[in-house]
Formats: C-alpha cells, structure tokens, sequence
C-alpha cells in the first residue's frame, strides 16, 4: 500500500508490496504491541516491582485484549499516535493497582519504536529471501553465460566483455549488500526503553536490568534508550537504498541492452502496449529504475528527521513513518522484480558474431 | 491512502486524507478513462473518422462497460500500467471495425495523463475550498486580535509584535497561494493528445482539431502534446510544497509558542500521552511541519522525472505516480489540520502584562 | 565556483559556471549593499525622517566607502552574515546623527534578501540570454530538419519519427519556460524591508511609503515584508529544476541517440579516453543529466527552507544560502553546454534509408 | 568552497570548512595523482610488465612532472574530465614503449576513483579529530553538570530532567559514529583498478597480482573493481548525514533551549544583529540546523547516483563529484561550530530552583 493510485488495484503489485505491507496492518501492529506489553508486565513481575497477582490480572487482560481499531483511530486524531488510545483500551476494566501493571515506566515512543523494531526484523526476513533468490539466479545465469556483449562506458561502445563479467557487476553489490544485513539486523534489533522522557528509571534503580530482561523475552538486543538518536532508523533506509540502487543500476543496464539496435539481451514476456501490439516493453527492468529513485528520494527526507529536538520530536517521529514503510515495500517489490525479470532473459550477450 | 502504516487505521487521519484518496479509488479512474475514451469516440464520430453506426455500437459498449479489475490487475503486472489490459475489456465483445471505433489514435499516456489531470481538477477543488477556509479562519483571528507577542528572530526575543502581524505573516502567503491556483488550474487543465509517439495525426491531418474537440468534450483546455514535457507535474508538486511549506510555518511557531515559558498561545484539545497525562501536546502543529518536510521532500524526488527520455519513459512517468498521490493527499492533510488547529486556539499574544 | 572539487580548476567549466558565481563575489555584493543603502539613506531623506545635512554626510560616507573584507569574514564568523560588520564598517568615523542615517529602520535581512534579488535581477539577465540562444538553435536545427528517427517508447522502438518532431519537443519546454521568466523576473524583483521584526515602521507611519520610495529607487517592486514567507525564492528554485530538467532530457537522449547500433546523431568533438583512444563520447549531453539531477536535489532542499520560524529564522535562511547559488550556476553552465552540444550535431536522424 | 556565495568571504568560515576544501585543491589533487600513477609504474615493473629500463624513465618523468592546469582545465572542457589531458601531459616528451610505462592498464576512473579514496582518507583524519574533540567537551561538560532541566517532549515541559541525561542523549551518538568510522575507513580505502572497461587485466593474467600490490603500495585495501558499484561512495555520504544529523539535533536543542522564557542554556558570544544590538543570537546552534539540513538533502542526491549504467556513467559518476565536496566541508564545518558552540557554555540547566 504505496499510495492511494499505485494501491488502487490498477497496477497490480508492480509498485508494492502486499506481503510486506501485511507486517503494517493494524492488527499486526497491535499483535505486537500486546507483544510488548506483555513481555514488560512480564519484565515488572520479573523483577519483582509488581505482585503476581496484579500481573495475573494484568496478562490475562492482555491475552484476551480486543482492540476497538475505530476507538483508537479517533484518539489518534486527537494524540497523533495510537498508544495513548490503546493503552487506555487494555486497562478498560481493570482497576488499579492492575491497571498499573501494563505500561506503567514506559511510553509511547519505547511500544511504537519496539513494535517497529520487531515489524523491521520480520519485514529483513522476506527482503533476506528474495535478495538471496536473486542472487542465486544471477549465479546460475553467469554459470550458463558464455558470449561477450559490447561494454560501454558513457553510453558509448568500449571493448568487448565477457557477459560474465556485467552479471558479475549486477551480483557482487547485491552480495555486499546480503553480507551487511546480518549486522543491521542485530544493530537495529534493539529495545526501545527509556519511559517518558529516556531516563529509564523504571523499577527504581533497575531500569538497564529490565530493558535487558524485556530484550530477552523479545528477541532483541539490550542497548542504550535511543528516543532522540534516530541512527538506527537512517541505517534502515540507507541499506534500501544500496539494494534498490544496485537494482536499479541492473534494471538500467537491462532496459539499454533492450533496445532494438543493441540486442544485447531478449527478455520474454515484455509489456505490451495500447496502441503499439508488436512492442514488448521492458516493463520491470524500468520498474526497478522507477523504484530506486523513489527509495532515494524517501532517504533524502530520512536524513531531515535526524533533527529530533529534546527527548521527543512528533514532528520528526512522525516523518519516519510517512517514508520509511514505501520504502520497505518499494524495495519488496524491486526484489521481486528482479528475479522476475532476471527469469525472462533467453538470450544476454550478443549472437552477432555466431 | 500515504502507506501501509499511516493508512492501517492506526493514526486516524492524521498522515491521510479519505477525500483525496477517493479521487484515486480505481471506480474513480476507470470512469474517468470511460469518461476519456467516450469523448474520443464522440470526437471521431464529429471529425467523420468514424461512421454514426460504429460510433453507436462503440459509445454503447462504453456506457454499458463494467470493468473486471482483477484482469486489469494482473495485465498491469505485465504491461506496467493499467490502460492496454483496460481497451482490451473495452473493446471485448466488438468487432471490428466497431473495436477500432474506441482508442484509436491515443495511447496508454493520453489516457492516465488525461485521467490524472481530471483528477487534479477534482482535488483542486477540494484544496481550495478548504484553503478558503483557512484564510477565513485566520481572518476572523486577525480580526479579533488586540494583543501582542514577542516578535522571535533567530529564536531570541526581539522586539514586540502585534499579534495582528504575526497572523498575518501566516495568511499572507496562504492568499497569495490561493491565487496562483487559479492560473495553476488554466495551466495543468490540458487534455494530453499525442497518439502512439506523439505526432498527433488521428484522424489523418485533423489532429489539432481533434485535441481541439476532445478538449472542449471534456471540459479542458487544448495545448501541444505533453507526453515528454512533464512540467505541469512539476508545477502541480511545486505549488503543493508552497502550501505544505506555508503551513509548516505557521505549524513550527504554533509550537513554538505552545511551549510552556513562552505561552504566547493557549490551545484546546492538545494531544495526551500515554505516560504523562498532564500534557497537552501541539499535536495538529508538529503534524503541518511533519507534511511539510514530507512534501518537500517528495518534491526533491518528483524533480528527477523531467529526464523523461525519448518519446516515453517507463520509468519517469511512474516515478510521477509513486510521489505525486501522496502529496496532494499530505496536502490536504495540512488544510484540514490548520483550519482544525486555529479553531482549538483559546488564546493568542500574551496576557502577561494584562 | 560550485564547490572545491568541481571549482578546482581540473575540471575547467564543465560543472560551474564563473561568470554567473561572478555575481556573488563579495566586490558585487558589497557594492549591491552600497546601493541599498545609499538607495535608503536617500529614502529617509525624500520623506523627510533625516535632514539634508546628515543624509549628504551619510552619502557621502557610503560613496567613499571601501570594505574591509577581512573584518568582515570575522564578523561573519560570530554574527553568522556580514550585515552587522558592514554596517559597522559603514558607519565608521560618523558621528550621531549621522550614523543613524544609514541603515535605520532596516535590518540585516533587509539588505541580504534585497541584495540577493539584485543579484537575480542580472543572473536572470545571463540566464535568459543563453535560453534565448539555445532555443535558436533549435529552431534552425528544426528548420534544417528533414529525416526522421525510430521514436521510442520505454526504450523500445515505436514509429518512425520526423526528426522535427523529437526536435520541438526539445524546444517547446523551454520556450515555455522563457515566457515564463518574464513573469518570475517580475513577481521576483521585489524589495525587501521590513526592519527588525518586519513591522515596517520606519518612518513612523511612512513605511510603506518609503518601502515604495526604496523599490522605485532600486528598479523593483514595492510588494509586502516576505521575510518569513520564502515563496519567492522556492519559485526561482523550480524554475531552475523546470530548466535543466528540461535540457537533462534533451541530454539524456542525444546521449542514447549517439549510442553505436542506434545511430541517431553524430557529434563532431566528443569528449576521449584516457585508455580508449577510439571513443568518442557525448560528454556535454551526460553533463545535462548530471547537472538537471543536481538541481533537482537542491530543490528538495530548498522545500525545507520553507519551514521558517517566526519572525527569521537563522538556520532556514541559510540554508537558501548553500543550496540557491549553485543552483544558478549548474542552469548556467546546462545552457551553455546546451549550445555548444546543439552546434556539435553533424547529423541528426537516421541515413540509413538513404 | 562550497559555493560562491558561502565562499565569498562574506560569510568567513561559517559554511565552509577551508582545511577541507583544501584536500581538494588542483595541486593536492594532482600529486595524489602522481602518486597513483607512480605505484602503478611500480607496480608494472614489480610484474615484470614493464622493464627496468623504461620503468625508470616513465618514473623520472612522473618525478619531474610539472602540470599545465590551464591545459588540464581546456582538456576537461571537452573530455568531461582531468586525466585525459593529465596523461597526455606525464606522457608528453617520453617516447614508445617509455609513454606506455604509464597509466598502460588502468582508466581515468581507476586515477580518479583512487584519488578521491586518498583524499577522504585525509579529510576522514581530520573529521576524526575534531569528532574527538567534540566529544571530550561533551565528556567534561557531563563531569561538571549538576544541576536539571525541564525535559521536553513534542516541545512541551515534561518532566525534570539531569542536564547530564541531555547531553548523554548528544554524546552517545557521536561516539557510536566515532566506533564506526574506523570500519568506513577500511571499507573506503580501497583501490580502484579496473582498467578500461574494468576486466583488471594487465598485466596479462595478473591483473588480481596487480592490484594487490598497487593497493598496497598506497596504503589501500585490495577489493574488487567498483567501478559500477557505488556503495562505497553512498556509505561515505551517509556517515556524513549521521555526523551532522545528530550535530543539528544537538543545535536546535541548544537554540530551544536559549530561547528567553526557557533559559536552559546561557551562552557566550551569541552574534549581534544589524538593528537590535541586545541581541546574542545562538548563531552557532543555527548553524549546526542549516549543515545538517544541506548535508541531508545531497545524500537524497548521491542516491540517485547508484544507478550507475553499464560499466561507466558519467553522468552519475558526476553527480558525485558534484554533491560529495561539500557535504564533506559541510560536516567539518559543523564538528567545528560544534566544538566552539559547546565552549561557549557558561550555564547549562536551570538555576530557577537555586
């Protein structure tokens, strides 16, 4: 769900991606924040900061938690974000001490952050997958590769190259770009906890063991609070852009050797066109083109919400989540299309000389 | 419909506006390329290209076509955009010459360009009324302010200000926007009629006065072909920026001035928190300068699709669907905001030295 | 002078252009300030708010003045502009009331923004000189124009194409944006003045008068204190990107034209190769593409300077500053190469029916 | 030299940072070019590829070479780049085979690629050290504070806050971008040889041997031919956004934090205004807001440089040279501001309660 025109229908999914858009659906997102919610009741017992009983009370409430989505949309027109609606909505019915059991030491900012966190490491998986498939084709293609084509640089015809060697091009960053997600992963794999303004102080004087114990029961990693330090959320969107970049750069070089007078390449299953039935367009090899160069402008506002005034920014908080999701399913889609279109080659190099 | 986060339900309308999202509602384009392909018959029709007895047949398959959006879904897949797997419905069913009395001397891009500058026409509207409000808001503020503020250069203290000034340092650039619209409206409201390439030669030697006709059909102006001058886009997103920036002005020092030592504003109904329930956040002013940066930003992108090579680029043009949607649905986003935020303010100017 | 590498020398003129940076040496600048102020000082003095004697002594003060630009750079490093030190330097060896007859009821934004139309005022001179040449060449290019090419759609061989027709859709871009200088030239051309907070109130209830007085003096417009509202500047931005956008497609597909196995065009005076003697490449028609991309990212920036606090904001004035003046030179140097590449065509469309 | 109005000396250092823009002076430029050009000779003769005989010749030459930059400068008028004209010029006097003792196996981009490396090795030396410093100031302010400030989340009082929370929250992330620029340094330094159209192979069969020791000649790393693949020089820009991104979170907290009313923050030496002289503006602070807003918004631009065509593009090849220089002297600038700005500290935190 891209936009209100790309996610009409009318374009299928060439420029989305209903599987990683799925992982932003609200009932995911609350999924995880009960998840969180959870595992911090869980954390508070743990540590012996509230009586099992109230944490009984507190959990069973939260396993049979309904969320009212409507409810939390209309306080999200007045709170600008979901929690204080929800939250509100997982201590219906409970009365104190148990409806201090949930929540109670954090905010906001540390479920929002955290659910994306975990949003982020499941969205890695698929992204991992395809990046590896494509890969995998790229070296089956530079298996089978045995002609050369005309290398050009500044457009213009170089020497001879073994078609080898431009796959080996297209492959090696996108291999770089594998390899490096294993360390944005674990760095970005990272609790939020610092509760309302990053001072972590709760239970008193436990908080670093409690964002450790509430990292364990989630599956990340234990580090320092970062409400106002937005790195990790930079490091996201810089990663997208060297995939879809290096897509790109593959759709483009795929789109030129298309062109009739090159012949560099014969792709079947080409787009067709209204008004021209004997055009087979190179539809996703543009595609890829179009989708870098959207992920890159999404990187360049990125880089504006590094500006995170004081212990909170709405205002550049909430700039992370008009670009960051397009651009997680923008890079789904290149992912996809690439393998696609790296399966429609039948020839790649020339036959000229044959 | 911004992505699939902003639009989950989660964040109300904050980051969104239904009302414009509508415009692109697939129902909504399809019957605006009905719309497009009716008045092109009808334009063959009044040229003599085509006979009374196949414009008939042709002019009722279109009255009477209800699209299957599932296979217009998958051709796009293939073809990239929407149009080829869409005549081929249309025209299903004829036979020719009756098939040929539909589309003919157009292509995909006469009709999304013309169908999205239908839809600019309907947006604009919605912008504008809403612009219209705000002005009238900021007006009768004006109108009621005796105060004084400090008037903040370089965030000191400077000297004081008339609240009357400050006010009308936010409605001034509003008005001059709304003014522009309508030169902007005259400038964009182009029909776009240039056939498989552009040459603009259906039917043969008439396809001036085809564009001519096709135009008045539809209530647009006639102008040359556009298919590779993207311009009006740029323009469009341009004057989006100007509003969004405008707004993201006004919405930096509403926030400004909510802070509490400053208090050169008192708002109703700020946002809660989910860990400090005393607060009352500027949630609508952080929300204008999150829009702002957003729409900007996109704009950066939008610029990098007038090198849109040869007769047609794939991959420009749909870099333009990908960033143009959801600044108009920011943008709409912010005036709706604004006039809501100006209408919360119980206070303007200090009382202090009441 | 667009930054160290590009200005270094090695690189010639290719990504600046010296005689547009020309017009911000600090000599030009300095003597723009001079004329604002002398411009202002004589304004005081026609509206009766200084006696003759001190505006004669205040004038002649300015005449004669000769910068330290050394002091100046100093100051600048703790002012954060040169204003205040120039107004020092200015005032320097006057007594009261004398020195009061310079710059008072101005501020330093006054001078800057006011200095900076000036100086768009002769860059617009240059700029539309070159556009005029560039689209005279065109124009005799069409008019020598008889072949035709294959046009092309998403890359892919369409129909055959009057070599005229790919040609005006190279002019027909920048013939608009010639019409439309004229009107930004005008809507541009406006003094700045509003003082320190932008009451403009100086002479106590004359100042539009003498803001009117001020225009007339310095060949521009009397319009309304814009020192918040940065719409004007935005706007020379666009058509900046409207420009080179325009001339980076026309460069994107002279550069695809020239590719051996198309064969489109031929250029006399290609740029070579360090290692391939043999080539030939379209150097000045990559350089289009490069520069159109490079303004275009500016431009996303520039959006962000729209967000401008209060009555000035320190960071987003300057942040026009770095982005601005590049973005004249890079529009200046796309039309120079523009012509230069445009007189190096020795061939355009296809010979091969021949 | 970040553009010529910045650099006019108008400005001082203000926005540019002298010491970096001197790394990429023509003089320094071409000796890291000399030295390239000699290691390759070197490593030519180490290959046995060349003979001693003419190895000392072609490195005499390279030893006494005295550049023409004027006919550097006219040579990359029409070759788009400097080495073309540089090679004519070290080859100049030298006849076969002595002439082909140099540059024989590499391309322009393998000198310019590895010039850039060597320079940003340098100008990473020196954004170290002033990271270093920044950091120590940041480490003894947080030794000395004591007292508390009003936290501020969305911009509105939130709770009591240690003033050594606050300035953890703009130390921590200097340091993690301190941690990882040792690992950019290795993943950067590396050579570029590819040859002409990067097959890496001269000598025959040794290109791997070749650039083995070329790499180590230099002080560089080994890796594979990047001509195409961007990633190195996107990974450089990003740093670049983190450094100054969290710089400029720092400064808008430090001008938030200085505005009167909230006087969290009392500085030293705030710059003057031209008409309001009680003014102390945090000049700096603003400052560290505008690079951070510049830097940010040419990465959005780098990106677009990652589609990279075929095995050399030089209109994206460009756009680097174009956008890179100044966001490096664009975060010197602001390690220095950042320094000054957080010397000029005389009380943080509130002194309301004392």
């Amino acid at each position: 769900m891209t936009n209100a025109f790309t996610s009409s229908g009318l374009f299928g999914d060439m420029f989305q991606d209903p599987a990683i858009a799925a992982q932003f659906a609200a009932s995911v997102v609350l999924q995880h924040a009960v998840v969180f919610e959870t595992a911090w009741t869980e954390t508070l017992l743990s540590l012996g900061a509230i009586t099992p009983k109230d944490a009984k009370t507190a959990l069973a409430a939260l396993r049979d938690f309904d969320p009212d989505l409507e409810a939390i949309a209309s306080s999200s027109d007045i709170n600008g974000l979901p929690v204080p609606g929800l939250v509100d909505q997982m201590r219906a019915g409970l009365k104190e001490p148990n409806a201090k059991a949930i929540h109670t030491g954090t905010t906001s900012q540390d479920v929002l952050d955290t659910v994306l966190v975990l949003t982020l490491m499941d969205v890695f998986d698929r992204l991992e997958a395809r990046l590896i498939s494509v890969i995998a084709v790229l070296a089956q293609l530079d298996k089978d590769a045995d002609g050369t084509l005309m290398a050009r640089t500044r457009m213009q015809a170089a020497l001879p190259l073994p078609v080898s060697v431009r796959l080996q091009s297209w492959a090696a960053p996108l291999r770089d770009h594998h390899e490096r997600l294993h360390g944005l992963r674990a760095h970005v794999g990272q609790v939020q906890l610092g509760g309302p303004v990053g001072l972590r102080d709760v239970p008193d004087g436990q908080g670093d063991a409690a964002a450790t114990e509430l990292a364990r029961r989630l599956g990340l990693r234990m580090g320092p609070v970062w409400h106002s330090n937005r790195t990790p959320i930079l490091d996201v969107g810089h990663w997208l852009t060297l995939v879809t970049g290096s897509l790109g750069k593959m759709g483009q070089d795929i789109a030129l050797m298309a062109q009739q007078g090159i012949d560099d390449i014969k792709l079947a299953g080409g787009g067709g066109s209204s008004a021209m039935p004997h055009k087979a367009n190179p539809v996703l090899a543009e595609a890829l083109v179009t989708l870098a160069r959207f992920v890159g402008a999404q990187q360049g506002g990125l880089t504006q919400a590094m500006i995170h005034e004081q212990e909170r920014s709405g205002a550049s908080w909430a700039l992370e989540w008009m670009l960051l999701p397009p651009m997680l399913e923008a890079t789904g889609a290149a992912l996809r299309h690439a393998e696609t279109l790296l399966g429609q080659i039948e020839r790649i190099g020339s036959n000229r000389e044959a």
